[in-house]
This record gives structure tokens, sequence and C-alpha cells, in this order.
């Protein structure tokens, strides 16, 4: 593993030449950042679990016909993917308010919105990723407005599908981030969505109890961000199918069951 | 004058009841703010000037066929005005970077943008004004989607005529602010340009020297406010016209003219 090439390290993936060309290898870390990577920590098995979510989740919206870049999962922390020009926005589908949105627009967090909102973020670390609205990323160029026009509907699509799957386990999708790229066929090119889904970038909570299954428990010092993780995949069914594992090591697994 | 019923104050204007119903007295204050009114200060005849400047503006705009509240100007610091619904959104056009744009997306000011750049604020002092997108504004019923597209071609309308008028007088227009408001006629409604147009709400930069002759002079320390709205005045031929009168009373009107 050491002699492959690393082409990019991210705050939670690191991103390695392929075995072919126009394919990587998508490796998911534990580390944990919150407020553009002004607090960072680890979560215990994260990046096994994240790997394993995501694959699920790009394998079904596949099937719904969402172009993805998942080709297939490698191993435990590790997927093969296609390689794609990123696009530099960060999409953020919303369903009830909470975060950001809460704080800029004065929303109670868990008031539903009147509909889904989506929003674009300028992927900039140095300036904080600052929302922008379509306008800006058409005057800048950061993307075309028909590759817009596929992104908006794709995202769409998207939240309608995981709204579908969350709630179908009793979890609420109160927003999400997706991310999307461009691959090239001679001249044309078309976009498909990247990146990964996963507790990382998702806000979800128990339908029943409140709970906070996601990544704001890290980042809110609520604690348990290791068994959250492990429950939004064991209600995937995602840890029974799987036989002993690394996730299964955790011994986390048992405690929740119990709750 | 004490007798007439206020109906709102600003930070720059005060709106009275007017004579008729559906019209209302727009009286222009001297108050300056910025940051939010966390920065508050006066500027010596600013008022009287911008009420002349604004009357100049809507009434060509109107030439134009833009629809506008402007009646007419009553004296040298209030108009009349129709009474409007007003829409909580400020719109903002940008054609060089300067301001938030510049502090957010990274842009050295002074930058043109690769295109006219229209953006959209929330008008909520308590929460800073923040920016939106089309999708919140559709999200929380800010205004209809056939109001925006009125409001989105009005304003780059608007802003091409400025541009030209102020190329006219060696003036770059950087960016300025724009309010609509929504008037009713039985059960339909139509969306007409509101507030005022003047050095408080654009960015104006002389094209020769690039000094500024807005409110950044206010904004940041830079001294020469009411010479540089009184200058504005003195290239849209807004002094000369106009014979004695408050603003030539200031006194700074002959130094600005030696320059």
């Amino acid at each position: 593993m050491s002699r492959r090439r690393q082409i990019y390290e991210g705050k939670a993936k690191i991103l390695y030449e392929g075995p072919e060309p126009g394919t990587l290898i998508q490796y998911f870390k534990d580390d944990a950042t919150a407020f553009n990577a002004q607090k960072k920590g680890t979560i215990n098995g994260k990046g096994v679990i994240n790997n394993r979510i995501s694959e699920y989740v790009f394998t079904r919206l596949a099937h719904i016909g969402i172009p993805t870049h998942f080709i297939k999962r490698l191993n435990m922390r590790e997927q093969l993917v296609r390689q794609v020009e990123i696009i530099p926005i960060e999409v953020v589908l919303r369903n009830v308010a909470a975060g950001s949105i809460s704080k800029r627009l004065g929303i109670p967090e868990g008031e539903p919105l009147p509909h889904t909102l989506i929003e674009y973020y300028y992927k900039d670390d140095a300036l904080g990723d600052p929302m922008v609205a379509e306008e800006h990323i058409a005057c800048f160029g950061w993307a075309g407005n028909e590759e817009m026009q596929d992104i908006s509907s794709m995202a769409i699509r998207i939240n309608d599908f995981l709204c579908g799957m969350f709630a179908a386990i009793n979890i609420r999708l109160v927003d999400f981030k997706l991310e999307f790229g461009r691959i090239w066929d001679g001249d044309y090119s078309r976009i498909i969505l990247a990146d990964e889904i996963s507790p990382d970038g998702c806000r979800l909570w128990d339908m029943t109890t409140g709970e906070k299954l996601d990544k704001d428990r890290f980042r809110r010092d609520l604690g348990g961000e290791e068994e959250a993780y492990q429950e939004v995949a064991r209600r995937l069914g995602l840890l029974e199918n799987e036989g002993p594992s690394e996730v299964l090591d955790l011994g986390a697994h048992r405690k929740l069951r119990g709750k």
C-alpha cells in the first residue's frame, strides 16, 4: 500500500491512484473535524462504517438511475471509484432547520422547513466554505448552467430517496451534503455523484427520541459518536450481514442494541 | 409637520403618512450607519443630497420604463412616494469586487467580476442581513417566483442604465443596493422599485483617481464624506441647477470644484 501514489488528502479521506486509468482508491480515515477544522479529533471505527454506509447508499442510488463515482468496495476502509473533476461546490439539502441555517436565518433548530431547501457552498477551506448562490457559480464559472440543472435535479431525487430510506429505519433526514464531479467522454462531459454519503455529512435524528446519530455528537461534544455511527449502520442492516469485522470488534454494538 | 403620523423610522429615512391614501412621505436624515448600525454618525447635508440624487435617478428610470414608488420631491429633505409592501430582500448588483464579496470569496477589491453579479440579502437587522439565494426566498415565501423574475430583470436593466449614467460623469459603478415593493390593484399585485438610490447604497469610484465617492468614506474612516456626496451631486448637475440651497450652504462646494 505504501507504494501507491497519494493524489489528495482531505479531512476525512485520502485518495490514491487507482489500478486503472480514470480510477481512484478512496480511503476512509477515522479523523473527524468540525467548524472548518478548528476542532479536530478521531471517531474510532468511523472510516470503516462510512465506507460501508456510503457503499450501501451509492449502490442503491445507482439502482434508481443516479450516476455515481462508486465502482466497488475493496476492503474495510477503501473503495474503488471513478476519477472525476470535482465541482468546487458543496450541495446541501435541508428538510428541517438545524446548524448554520438556524443561526443565519434565526429559525429554531428542529423546525421543519416549508419545503426542501437546496443550498450551495463554495469549497474553500481558507474562506470557510462560504454560502453562494447559483449566480456566483455562473459568474465565476465553477459549474455550467446545464451542469447546475443536472446537479439540482439529482440532488432533489437523492433527497427523496434518502428520506424514504432513513424513514424506514426510524431516522429523520434533517439535512445532508453532496458533492458532484465531472467526467469526460471525448469532448463531452457529464455530472456524477462523488465523495461519500455518511453520518459525517448528514444530520440524522432518531424519529422517536430525537437523538442525534451523526457528526453533531462530535461537533457539540455530546459523546457517543462511535455508537451513533454504528447505530445507523446497524439499522441499515450493515453490521449483522457482515459477520465478525473491525466494526463489531469496537465492542459498543451490543450496548446500543440493548437500548 | 409634527402632527403627521410616523409610519416607520429606518437608519437613514423616516416614513410619514402621506396626504392621500396609498402615499407616504419619505424624509431623508443625515444619520449614517455602517456594519449593521454598529457604527453610527452623521454626514452633514447627506439627506438633502440623497433626496435630490434619488429623485434624479428614479425620474430617469421611469423614463426607461422602470416602475418606481417615486411621485415627486416635496422639499429639501422629503419626497412623496407610493406606499408599498416592501419585499424583505436587499438586491445587490456588483460589477467590480469590493466590500463583503471580496472578504467572503477572497477576490481582491477592485477586480472586475467576470460578469455582473446579482445577490440577495434578507432584510433583518437582528440577523445582520444574511446573504440568501433564490431558493431561500422561495422556501420562506419572501417573494414569489414571478416577482423574483420581475425583480432580477428590472435590477439588470437598472444596472445597465446606472453604469451608463455614472460613466458619463467619470464614475465607475462598483456595486449598489436596490429594494423593491409590492403594490396591489384589486386582487393583482405588481413589483415596483422602492427605497432610494444614492451614495449611501452605491459604491462609486472616480474612474481616473479611483477615489471613493460613497459611504465607504464613512465606513472606513476616510474622511471627506460630505464632499464626496456633494461631488456626485455636482457631477450630475444637481447643484448648479438648483440655485442657492441648503446644499450650497455647506460651504464645501467651492473647495471640491477646485480639485
